[in-house]
């Protein structure tokens, strides 16, 4: 009997969970229409996010790293959210040495932020770790790295 | 014994929903080798996306609300799908009263489509509510905004 | 009994898997502080991702060709990674006969990524199916390919 209940209450559990999730949309419609929505809810214990980072234009990277401090600042997220700049290709240019960033990204980094460098770049575009800040770690692709985050449920943010 | 059928037809359930997408990939693909492929198939009962805009060149928001439009008239997810729009940085002159898409916006907000503003862009920027159109909502963060609807399950699309 | 325990193993198998990942993040995160996060680990038995082509930028376009065929060769991702090519908008121009993109998309077809062209786009423009390659497939909307892959738990990657 017990094991009925059990089994039960985890199969509404899901069905309660996914009919849950098209009922939130639903809802945020109807409150967007009467001008009460305030954006959608964070009801879980933690977030994950990944922000690509592939240009070398100033004023994107610097768009990247004011949207990175928005979303770890935004209430619905502060304290229970990680988050992982990979930068690739042209991006490569927020952690190079003689770039402006190094304070940023030292700040970033304290606040838990992981900064990946695609290895894929460096190697086609000879590029030396000598020439990178140090601070930072390497992953084999930043596409790899993007299509696997999301397979394990993280957000893609791309400025 | 119903119970240890409920819980085996449970977990053969997931088993086969986690199979079942791996060879929906793989049937794809040999489909499109055939020649035969002619798009996924949509067998959910709703789908839910959000756009993000944060550009303000003409041509680019001009291609958002018409690829925006394009979702909602596939003929895979007419009827079944929730759409947000998320403006943010550059992207909020898609909202400005002063800017020209007053009555595109109007008419997808008529089709249930959800019109929302970061609100930390316009503290920044220090741009008046005044000044944007009356027929929006206000997020926290436009960041947050698109962080929390793909853990919620949205797709997002960035043109 | 035997009940009991089926039902209770399949209970913790979900909150292990929701616990996993967020102390994946977390101890990606502590690995990346003390200098030995070599990038996410990859251990689905499969993966999927989508690329989207918005852009008729020769350069854009070969940087999402290369993206594309380094996501293949990751080493965490090879021999197991679905991929496809989503062309839309001014993006078409990759699948147009007078480009100088065919044999790379032969390469990456034999690979058995899937080429898929956005109708609406072409209906949109007055492209006949003539102008593009012969060895791309078809389908409804770009958007709606983007938005239905995503729900299908594939990666989205937009160079």
């Amino acid at each position: 009997m017990k094991t009925l209940l059990l089994t039960a209450a985890l199969a509404a559990g899901f069905a309660f969970s996914s009919h849950a999730q098209t009922s939130a949309a639903m809802s945020d419609a109807e409150a967007f229409q009467k001008g009460t929505f305030q954006g959608a809810t964070a009801d879980l214990a933690h977030y994950n996010a990944v922000y690509q980072l592939d240009s070398d234009d100033p004023k994107l990277i610097q768009q990247t790293l004011r949207n990175l401090s928005n979303a770890l600042e935004d209430t619905r997220l502060k304290g229970k959210i990680t988050i992982e700049l990979v930068a690739f290709a042209n991006g490569t240019a927020v952690f190079r040495k003689d770039q402006p960033y190094e304070a940023q990204l030292t700040a970033l980094k304290q606040k838990g932020v992981i900064l990946a460098q695609c290895l894929n770049t460096i190697r086609e575009r000879k590029i030396s770790k000598d020439e990178l800040l140090p601070i930072i770690s390497y992953v084999p692709s930043g596409n790899g790295e993007l299509i696997i985050r999301q397979a394990q449920g993280w957000a893609l943010v791309h400025p």
